[in-house]
């Protein structure tokens, strides 16, 4: 059994902005019904620097605080109520560290991603940019033995976002997706999620050189955003008609405006990304006459988290991952704001 | 067994507007997978404004013209094709007077109101304002013996829509539902449906007379939209949360923008009114974190017409409706234009 | 605020049968993350008799034993945790006393009835034939305050099964559901929840006189099933077809089988009264061929408590109640095994 | 364009039982809503012969008669007012060759497989073991270009309906399903898409050399079914708590008494294969206290199609096609009858 220690290595920051400091601090102590986790990887996202830079004004991060909210690693001590983790089990570490199951979002099947009184991670609670968290055991995600946690870390909020905007399209085997950011973390698990569903994908980025990360991923087209015309070259490899769903990741509130003009009559856009700006426009008559559905989201219920799990452990998603040590965290951060990253950035805790 | 005239009367506009002649014209001849229906009621509805007037850029109205959508009668004749109406059987007819069963729309469950070879009243073939007309053996609507054909005639195109409505928003019962834009015929259903439901329901319109017909309707709640404030007043019926489901039935773009101020984080906003101008505002970031769905319907589905006539037949529907004659069609046009009807007119035929 | 006594009156049996002891036990004391309520009122139901008798070989109850599981009562004191309850508040006791909130069952969406660690009144814990019990702050039924608690103590059990049992045979507005069992506290619940979701009912049990009971609660039909040709008699009131839907509510293996011939091609036979003898015999062809699906069901998750709770709050569900001493429980417990009941018996516990 | 002939060759049936007669019959001639296949490949099934033997008490097959129900070919002719397809098109010949669109089940969503008044190939049609058939526009099958014609035929019927069958347990990715008959066309087709969705999948069936078979195709576990204690095999594998979901492939009416044994509590299951004898006992209470659903399945609705044949084509799908004559059909069947064919045999209907 492994030694716990009192100390750990985590990424602080004392005022809003990517001032990292890389010290030492307490390792947390498990409540009766949390278990202790030794996080051995956690993925880096662009809301990361969202929550650092204390920009989104649905949350308050409060300060000192440590962000990250996607980590996995090894059961190390459990609470002593705790009945269903052992030590040594792999786990996940989601954005929601525990839900009250009592609340009204609680009480209605599907909805406990959206708990009322939950306990997240970068807003109460220090997140994965540390050696040791503690969770809740009902919101521990369990993992099996062979997964390879560089890319589970991913997957407990990237892959699962994902995996749940892609559900809500409503699409079905067979139908056209077009991903909007489909080259960086989220976007490379959407099109990996697409694929394995039977999903047609349509792959949207930034520049040539992405594409062929997309292409390598499965997607069956792609095309480069930058250029003009996006709707006339959708309508092209569509017959005219465009894509069944749409899936708006890119931070870009124009990425999200063109969907309504390409996407097909009754269609479904998701949006999941966090946005450049705010306010968008839109023709309501577009709505209403082509039934269309439009639907922002947020994480994922348990059963989702189930789902996309197991899809992984059954090795049908694979997302390419660079891993670097915790110590690099700043240097990474700075990539990311540039847009650089191609595919998703994991922390080994350890360095 | 009914005799079949040659000729009918008839409400048709040969330019667009709302002059109408009042006039005979032949009765049309079923084909073989047809009846005829000797229209007995036809509704009267705001969007036979916006296709006579000819506002709505995607349905382009061919002239001469009847308008109508929304009719009730009886079977007079059947092609020889037809297996499952008889003779002097109750029927509505929909605006989808012919689904094609083959294209993508009609092979997905659950979307065959989206068919894309469809034939439509006012737009490829004369609509209820006559007294006879064909329609396919597979889009007439059965009506029971005994329901009310006057009653019945709003149902089938009011009636379904604000049923699909709200079906729609996902509400289960218990949970509230505004509806904005209440008192006219789709609203008037839309409380009956609601309150069926077990929905708690928010009624919302334009000056105090309408709140007393709502109420009377089952409304649990009244506001005046003329009034200032319309968001705080909802928060304060609902505890500051605000309502699960919104149903926007009022041809206002503001009724659709306050929508995404009041509707409760996680909510659903059902858009199925023609708004008087297109373009909206609202704010992406509210939308996504606050996990809202925007859907825009129109119509209903086969299944959504089977159940929503079945509650008709079973009494759990009732809506004050105004019977005038065919012939004063012209009145009743200019007073739906003003605002003016509470609940619904419909025509008798044979005056 | 009312003032906890320490001791309370409850009906006790120490050894398996009816022989029930009516004396002082010890009032329980909430946890921390529990409601201590006093129940004003018990429902008394068939499956109570199966318990004290010990005759199911699924569940095991120890002795000594308080048995009933549907009680409503006021919130009289809470745990450190509570934050969701109010002392004063109205709510409801059912049989699943807590769930666990981790395992499987309660991590797939709609599950929750079926959580696999969950304490049960009656096998974990001393049920509702006591003034007081205590209850997790995730499974108190909460209620709203105008609630008769008279009609809310039997629909904790008897009203939300019949409610989960009609969901699951999916039928839809205007399709038809026969209720084999129809008059007792389940049947009833069940014609009222039927008729509500704008179902034709057809509603069986023994004799004619419990017809006039399950009329006047709104079936449509009524069938005496002691006469013989019960699927005869069936088929001529549904044109030779059968409902759609079949809940078994009696206690009696042959209503169960007699389903299997009446229903309707591609139709669905819920079953959830605990039957007189287990094994049943049945054609597979008949299942395959016809579609059939057959499904067990027992209470209901949380959501199908939100809404069965909101449609009694809402004035939908009604049903005649015979209200009774917890003492005269012995002769109660009697009279329902002779299946003398129509309707429910409630024990007010303060006599 | 192809030349249309006039005769062509047909396995043709003049008594029930498997003498077949080869021989010439009219090519068929397509009416004005139908299209004229050119038959390629036909599946041979099991349930060919139930048909030919009519030993099938729902089903009267009228003789002469050519069975076979699984086709796939290209377009050679089109009906007046067939708009949808153009000659050279790919497409399959499945069971139900022809949907009313106006009965109850036409129009309730998802039910269009139930058509109460279907033309079915084998009761009103001449089935696919001859070249050429004439197909309603509406259920003739789309197939990409791209697709393998040799696999879509079985696609069209064992595929569908065990794609059908496993959607209808219900089971998500990451759960368990048990496949008894699982070396055959209908097994083979379920072992690729239970995989395909992620579940864990236990292949049963007799003897051990069919588990090659279906670990080649990717079953997690195989078990001999022709060994003693089936049910605690199943339960070593699954931690004592059985699959999630079972699907009945194999003829065997102790394959379908096992399913209730060993299935999860909560668990679903399916019955699709047509039994050796049709009378079963069961457990009622099994049933309802362990909340069991069973369900018979047949065929798939259009929209089970688009899904099963979008996933085909792909590739997500592939079984081992064992291709001969349609002239050495007779010699087929025998091998069939006796159990010795793994996978499908496919016939090449110019031989």
């Amino acid at each position: 059994m492994e030694k716990i220690p009192k100390k750990q290595k985590a990424q602080v920051i004392t005022e809003y902005g990517l001032d990292l400091k890389f010290k030492e601090i307490d390792v947390p102590i498990p409540k009766s019904d949390e278990v202790l986790v030794h996080l051995l990887y956690s993925g880096v996202c662009h809301t990361d620097i969202c929550f650092m830079k204390n920009s989104l004004s649905q949350y308050q991060m409060p300060l000192p605080m440590v962000a990250g909210h996607e980590g996995a690693g090894v059961v190390v001590a459990i609470g002593d109520d705790v009945k269903s983790f052992n030590i040594g089990d792999k786990v996940g570490a989601k954005m929601l560290n525990r839900i009250c199951g009592y609340c009204e979002n609680c009480h209605i099947s599907g909805r406990d991603n959206k708990c009322e009184n939950r306990v997240d991670l970068m807003v109460h609670k220090f997140g994965t940019f540390q050696q040791y968290i503690t969770i809740a055991e009902g919101d521990t995600v369990r993992l099996p033995q062979h997964v390879d946690l560089k890319i589970a870390a991913p997957l407990v909020c990237a892959g699962v976002t994902v995996y749940k905007g892609l559900k809500e399209t409503g699409c079905i085997a067979g139908e056209i997706v077009a991903l909007h950011g489909a080259s960086g973390g989220l976007g490379s698990f959407a099109i990996q999620f697409a694929k394995n569903a039977g999903f047609e994908v349509i792959a949207i980025d930034l520049g040539e050189e992405k594409g062929k990360h997309c292409k390598n991923l499965g997607a069956d087209h792609y095309l480069d955003a930058s250029k003009s015309d996006l709707t006339k070259r959708i309508h092209e490899i569509t017959n005219g008609r465009g894509p069944h769903g749409v899936v708006v990741i890119a931070n870009d509130i124009k990425a999200f405006e063109q969907a309504f003009e390409y996407v097909r009559d009754y269609g479904t856009i998701v949006c999941l990304g966090v946005p450049d700006k705010n306010e968008f426009h839109a023709d309501l008559m577009n709505i209403l006459n082509r039934h269309l559905t439009i639907k922002g989201t947020i994480l994922g219920n348990r059963t989702d988290y189930k789902e996309a799990v197991a899809l992984l452990a059954n090795g049908k998603i694979d997302i390419p991952v660079e891993v670097r040590g915790l110590s690099e965290l700043g240097e990474i951060l700075d990539r990311i704001h540039k847009g650089e990253i191609m595919g998703r950035v994991v922390l080994d805790t350890s360095k």
